[in-house]
């Protein structure tokens, strides 16, 4: 079974994505599957970072489709990438920053796209028809030529020195969890952040107020139990990190 | 594959849609697509808009089963309609208003419904087991009788004329765009609407304030690039819009 | 078809939910089915409430895959139950209270977990590979040994004397509705609850204010046409409700 996994920055409450799927469900017999439509609108940071930690627990031979496109309409390129067996369609934005590589071709091919398509719509118009031949099995190099270089959001890696981390919160959750990039099994000593507690195993173990924990990434966290370490530390995205020895 | 495409105000926070979907997959093996659950409570109207820009997009054989229903447990009737080879479900109150012409029919088998239902709750008890019915092959004639007239939404069309047109904004989505239902290729010149800057062909191309724009069905929409139209127009669902030559 | 059907306290603006999907996609041919994600954040009480309505509706074989996992790391047990043949993978918090009894396995063979895996993250590393598992067949006696006696919720069933009856406000739902768990069919009287009017049959012939309604599972319901009767009553989950003679 082939899946479709579907981003945006629409929500449900318009008929957006429910004429995507359409189109779709009409083009191909993949099985359709919601990852978000949340994603803050025109927000391509939050939808890169989304993809990201996703993707490679899908099975091979699943195409995204992730649409967050501030510039519709206007002659940025329309992307189709593949990677580690799994394919990516979405804008030239900055969008498929951490996960597009190997391979990705501009698509050229406009006879693919719905006939008569609008200027102000084209995930239903142009990126499901897309998402659609690649799920029934068009390869992409058919689709248009080589698209390198693409759009990169500029992003500095971490930086790991003996006796300290530097990196950045990329993502605050829904408990208000404080993601870095900053990977836990680089840090060669006991982390320690200015104004947070200790290190925690699990949410369990916990101290009181904020602390560091291990994320389902692999990086470091910042949480505070039961509650929000971004409402307690006045912390948001795009904040720095430095992580120290305790 | 048959797709059964679910739209209803029950939000997803209660345990309505997931029951209603047990149902479906209980009585038939057709794949089950979520459009929005998110229509406000009780609002037919929006019901109504949101069906008529998607349901051409859906293959021929897709069910639409929709759900907005104040009526429920009264003497109101389930209609069961055809239109373009696709099939609707859902209570006569207006909201195929927009979808339904050729074939409408009253559902009268009660054999097909839950045994033992309740009054509350016919999304669950009554029109999902009509909606796997038909997904199964059953034709709608077999369930009811002819139903027309049908409950119809009060609804006055856009007016053309050669030196204006007068329509009504009909949605206003999340990004606070105006939706109205004029139709931009139905205007022979130039439009213009009061308090609204000139006409765009894209979002990116906008002026500041509010622009005109052709939206994703063909229809004039007023927006403001980054913000929303709604706010700062102050306009929301039901006004009049008039458009003459810029 | 086999279904699993996800229920969480994710949301689905974090990435949480569609990295589990990921897995179960990758590890079996079942469909996928949202039920919620939108419980409130730790709140097992409202995920076990949710399911018990629910379940029944769902064909046989289905797995419901339910993580709301306050303690995710520390040593609580994941429980793989069966009833009237539908699957349940949960945590051992109490989620299953109302769902599980003829057989309950605490999972002990951790070679069917993700390599690797995460102490935050267990409904990908660890709940949706067992899923997985079960959806394709594997018996749920293979994956460990009998866990009984699971967690379970505190929980005062009703009282029905022939003068009167108590119960408990199990749900507030989107509409306002108090929902009880005071069954209908088990009082013998016209009921009564002091503050509301009258019983209704359906919500287009209640009276104005607070009424009386049987709801969706057979058991009353406080509602107000139109309105909240959460907000009208200043009542809300936990609270007791006592029914006497009208």
């Amino acid at each position: 079974m082939i899946h479709i996994a579907l981003l945006t920055d629409f929500g449900t409450r318009d008929p957006y994505v429910a004429a995507m799927k359409g189109v779709l469900a009409s083009r191909c017999d993949a099985a359709l599957a919601d990852l978000t439509h949340e994603i803050a609108p025109f927000d391509v940071w939050e939808a890169a970072w989304f993809l990201r930690p996703v993707a490679p627990y899908w099975p091979e031979g699943t195409v995204f489709l992730a649409v967050v496109d501030p510039g519709v309409g206007t002659s940025r390129r329309i992307l189709a990438a593949e990677e580690n067996g799994r394919f990516f369609v979405a804008p030239d934005n900055g969008l498929l920053t951490f996960v597009a590589g190997e391979r990705v071709i501009a698509v050229e091919d406009e006879s693919i796209f719905l006939p008569d398509g609008s200027n102000t719509f084209h995930g239903r118009d142009r990126f499901a028809p897309v998402a659609a031949a690649i799920a029934g099995g068009q390869r992409i190099e058919t689709l248009g030529r080589d698209a390198r270089p693409i759009v990169r959001l500029d992003y500095t890696p971490p930086r790991y020195a003996s006796d300290h981390a530097e990196g950045t919160i990329v993502r605050v959750d829904r408990f208000g969890n404080l993601i870095t990039d900053i990977e836990r099994a680089r840090i060669g000593f006991g982390p320690h952040v200015d104004g947070v507690g200790g290190e925690a195993r699990t949410y369990a173990e916990a101290p009181d107020g904020p602390f560091l924990i291990t994320g389902s990434t692999g990086c470091i966290e910042i949480s505070v139990r039961n509650g929000s370490a971004a409402a307690v530390l006045h912390l948001r995205r795009g904040g720095c990190v430095t992580v120290r020895p305790a």
